[in-house]
């Protein structure tokens, strides 16, 4: 029987942010963590109290031993396979002038990208409540992509919900090649999370132009019986059952966005195994991302239930 | 005969700062420096010009060195009793998710908790121009409030003007517990500060809902002849002999709020001190306690006059 | 034959730019950094792909290595005259409350201001497509003045265009000592840039009260056939042969807008001897000059080609 | 039956330390960590892949937060009682001029010395294959006295090791009261750790003049089946069911000296549940203590089993 | 005709050195920087006086542009193939309990590797006084073997001097691979460099055993009139034309060892192509070597001439 | 009536120490203080308990506010004249490979070099115990040179005792000119101190193959009572009434030596007015100037009393 618990599983890098906003060849410092889409929405998860499994791969390099101290620390139960014959993928931030956040990634070939269909846990994955995916990770190769997609038929033929947060990431793939295998990821979906050019690109027909419902509605019209469409500052769209519940987004000084979209994906996802309506999912989702763009870091900031329940009550300093 | 001076006691700490914004536990770093409402008001009487004297406990340790280096390098009369029964105090301050700071303290017992009648000085606070306390140090001890309480009656009994920051600080003690204290205090003084809710909290009655007018009413009611509403963002409102004075807030990019109203606190009584009219008392209140929140620290960005008349005249870029 | 080359010649100093906003005696650490007005003007071409030599003198010490690295290090053709008997000059950056930025000189008898009519390369300035000086190097000492007005001779007599940016700085010359001297370098120019304030200084008259429009007629009657007038948040205009070319600010968040200046300057003259006409010179001045003040330093920030080009395809975060 | 395991129990602190060498008055910036004498021993269990669990108080708040963020991301089992009436103590570190290490406690009061007997989890104690606890403990307070008292009972009732490290800290209590305490606590353990300063002050008698051997000997005397003198840079001596083994010290340059001594405790009981014999015991505890004291902080530089075995294999620069 | 200009070729990456001793995991920043053997080889002959070229490729990332940038703002003619189908490679320094340092390379695929023939610049080679190249370049590829060895044919067949420095790295390829490869390079040359645990992979035979004087020897067997062993703190010895030289290191405080042996390459180069006997040669080497470790940064610390002759005039405190 | 207090006067200028070692052209952060020979044996003086007056001119502007601000902090009285006309005087603190110290003036016709005999307080040197100059005010430029010798007359015409520190900066004026100027200034003190290089210089005579003690001798030929030598690393000799004291440096690690003859100049006069005999002067002496090595900054690491005190009774890790 499931305690709950949601599994998710992707690739973890090595993240070297820059200190100073500028170009890299006038930056001194890079402040060293982790990062990757899927266990920021494991942090997101673990820091509102859901039970929450990571499964990946890292080298067997302080790089990996990094990844995994730190999602330890989260109390996330971390399944990582040292893969001794590649090592942990890194990514490296830049802020450009003008405030746009550049990636430069090291992970073509790293073991992140190397998970496999045997690395899935079946038991685990079969006992969960949720499993959630990304499109970044069948992206990474064969290998990963196959691993995906043998967790999401495991999760589908035991009755665990799938969750997909499409993640389109033009670095990794053309849109022409991402397109139809994030189709086929959606379609196996039960909820679906997508900006509003991932959903044109995942459906298809004109880039522009169609609102957030018709996009929430071709998305379902694919399979999944939810949809979520992000639109950053103009705040969110849940399409449940048919009926579409929309969301304002909360009005914060943003120091750093990276990271919002995991953050809000795992706190809707936290409301959503504890039984919350679509409007509170919403309402959490919406907060939690806001609060993350206010702390450097792509998931150090995530607030936990208190601070969410601290700032419904009041945000003035404590002293 | 007097020189002017104001003579002001409390506790004054050290205190470690956040140098990132988000929890503890994921901050590498915090700044070292002291803090205290009365030192911090102090740090402005002395920038502006007025003399001034600072009389508290503190360890016989190095955060007490500290202590005692920064006031008299700001030009303050220090009077710091050294207490080789205790420690200095300390507070953490904390920048949560959204912005709010969170200050911990480790004052309970502390050196500046034991200060007692015996260290006040009768005859520097009998032959000073003006006595200022707070709030605060009556709710950090029995030996404490009983050397609040015997300054101002040293300071009325030979003619000082009181002056009473309310500060209510509900880590240290309960409202319910607070307010008769405080009240009493109030009555005391001849002029007092106080925020909004710190004014209905000491006045009774429903804690919201009346204007600020009438807040100063109530105070001036309980005896001081001058109560100043601190209003943030609303700016502030002085009720001197049954007249109101409001006065907007100065809009500038808020960086670290905490000690604004000290230096709001010791800017109007500098220029009270040297015969200013509630005018002027309120607008270079209003100017140094919005200069103050652009500069990290509680009391470091306390504008001196120069800087003060560098602004009216202009804000430019200065090459 | 000229390879299109822009040549400029005048002092760059060691920087130390406040790591925290505050007065210096609360900053415990100094970015250390080199600067001048003509060598960020160097950069800003460098960035955009015009070829540039940068003339000047520095001392034989680490600082003058220093500007020497760093201008080298930007595909800046380097003539740094190496002046055993003076050292670099140096400029302190304070960030006061409220965010004026003031700075601090140590450049008198330094080896900028030794700068020397002798150390004009004359085939360079007579080959080169443009020649710019600034109103700052006249007023450093007789020496520097001597050899300015010796490469504008040199250039004017070979054909070359001569631009001048006014660039007042009251720190080194009262107005009334400024005002004939930069009327007089102005009137030799082909191309004047200039504030609003500096306009009225060079054209006499009223110091306000005049449009936009009326100082740079003002400043073409003097001789120019362009005038721009920077207006900083309020844009900028161009007088190009008696037609007027408005252009608004790009709107950013600021964070050092010391060197804003110079990217203008800089920028538009890329694009001016690329062959653009006034629109877009003015166009891409204004980005420049924006982009700049979103990146802490003097010229650090200056946006290349391609940070440009992505501004205006769009701006946001780049995964 | 028991997985190997070991237990130990104490106060965990936020760890303040200078990031610069000098007095408190001098240094802008001090690291955020965390430290405790046994939660030091249990990273190094952990990082030499012994199970192990800590137990301990902390309070409700963000300093607490961090103790079991970074306890649990070195894979060590935390149980920590929150407590919401006490905060989490700290200590503040301070580096002399001429290298002593001046340590700041604030842990009156504070959760840590509130641990309780009721707190002490039976079944895991009795389950494990050894109890270590330090003579810190009980200087702490009644309550953290039989709190530890209790867990011996418990170990000894059941046939579990128990294992203490004498530990006397002067700061938290004077030689005539820990004296007959520590020595009770000798008197219940299977082995004790001491330096010789400490070994002369449980055994009574004169503070010099005895040799190591003899120590060691009047610490058995006491109960005790091994004793281990700690001698620092004269290295360390086992007295082992009546065998004694010596053992020099490895020869390191010494960054940071504080936690060595929990190092080499942590390792050799490591290597003790391990079934070593007392030389091999001897040999890795020595080895990680040196190595410790090269890194700075309490513990982050304990080597794990690689670290070791790569210095045995020479310590040439790897590239 | 040569203007003694040395022509090199290699990979230059992307550096990240960690602030701080101890694991990744816990080190909160990483100081940017760049390197490579061959680029810290143009260094140090740039920094002595010596004209160089660096040849190679990188990324058309910020990485690569901070290659660029610092290689050009050392005076070095840089010639870099910019690669849009690669990234510039990184590497990660960790600095270990105990002192040696750990380097993580992430180059497999980069840019670097994929130096091809045709990247050679054959008149540049051709007319050179010498040429520099190193046995990692032929370890990162088929393609980067091709160009070294490319380069090494024109040289050779235009008379000019091949100097090689073995530089084996295991992390690159094993000693099986490596060996054969090394001494066909090293045959081609007519200068070696190695340590000598490299001689001995070189030139076979028993790892260990042979003198300095008959390593040196078996490496001239091979071909190369000279050949110089690093002996680390032990110094060096160098073989020239039959006649062994032999040097003591110079004795510094070590900061940082990575790069000495760059440093001492570079050094021996600038001193032999100014024609300086191998006496000179191996003390400019020995001091340059020295001192690079006594800085932070594989390059960074490399001694100007001037450095260099006021170290032999003393090195007392110069104020 | 004399209250035991020293006074002393000179220049103290805004220090900029590089923050990592290495050539300035690859320093990204210097450390912002102040630092002067005199301010320095003043605030040894202070620290040691002895009342001290530093005497001196400023610009009008932040560093000044920071020479002020820190010597206040002291506890030093601080009579300095803020001088509008010139700005507080620079230095820079590099760190060169292999260890020295390089330091760049920026004092040219800065506010120190202003002094003038008008700034000399009479009854303040009149009424002083000792009178401390050193040789470094004289080589500033005639008015500064005026005002030390005005000073010296004043304290002698009222027996006030005067200490000569040599202190020949070789950056400021050359031996030849050096020579005689300190001869005069060493002729009318009672106390010289000196380097042996100094002893030698100002002695004239061969510059090496005397003993410290036939130094010492020629010193007090000129007039002084007592000459005392110092020897760096090999200790100190004091000569007082024709009998001489030898000690030995106090071994330890040395972070930072600048400054360390201040502090043992500072420390010997804080005994000898205390009325202590030679011995226990060189004692404080020698113990005081190598703990300051230790400690980064010119003065900052100055020991108290207390750590004076701790380091004879032990130094081991207190905790």
């Amino acid at each position: 029987m499931s305690d709950g618990r949601v599994v998710t599983l992707g690739e973890t890098m090595g993240l070297l942010a820059a200190t100073t906003v500028g170009h890299l060849p006038h930056v001194p410092y890079m402040a060293l963590g982790i990062g990757g889409a899927e266990s920021n929405v494991a942090v997101a998860l673990a820091r509102l109290g859901t039970p929450v499994t990571w499964l990946g791969r890292v080298g067997a390099d302080s790089v990996g031993d990094r990844v995994v101290r730190e999602l330890t620390a989260e109390g996330i139960d971390v399944r990582a396979v040292r893969d001794a014959g590649a090592p942990t993928g890194l990514m490296l931030k830049e802020r450009l002038p003008g405030g746009a956040v550049k990636v430069w990634y090291y992970r073509a070939g790293a073991a992140g990208s190397r998970l496999a269909p045997a690395d899935v846990d079946v038991p685990l994955v079969a006992g969960a409540r949720l499993l959630h995916v990304t499109g970044i990770t069948p992206a990474l190769g064969e290998s990963a992509a196959a691993a995906v997609s043998y967790a999401v038929d495991v999760a589908r033929s035991h009755g665990v919900t799938v969750s997909v947060d499409v993640n389109h990431r033009s670095a990794l793939w053309p849109p022409e090649r991402a397109a139809p295998a994030l189709r086929d990821l959606v379609a196996r979906a039960d909820l679906v999370f997508a900006g509003d050019d991932e959903a044109a690109l995942v459906t298809g027909g004109e880039p522009t132009g169609r609102t957030p419902e018709e996009l929430a509605a071709s998305l379902t019209a694919l399979g999944p019986a939810t949809a979520v469409i992000k639109l950053g500052a103009e705040g969110a769209l849940a399409l449940v059952d048919g009926v579409a519940h929309r969301r304002a987004a909360v009005p914060v000084q943003v120091l750093d966005p990276v990271g919002a979209g995991d953050a809000f994906v795992g706190a809707y996802l936290s409301e959503l195994v504890a039984g919350a309506d679509a409007r509170r999912c919403l309402d959490t989702a919406a907060l939690a991302g806001a609060l993350l763009c206010t702390v450097p870091g792509d998931w150090e900031g995530m607030p936990t239930r208190a601070v969410l329940d601290g700032w419904t009550e009041g945000r003035d300093v404590v002293r």
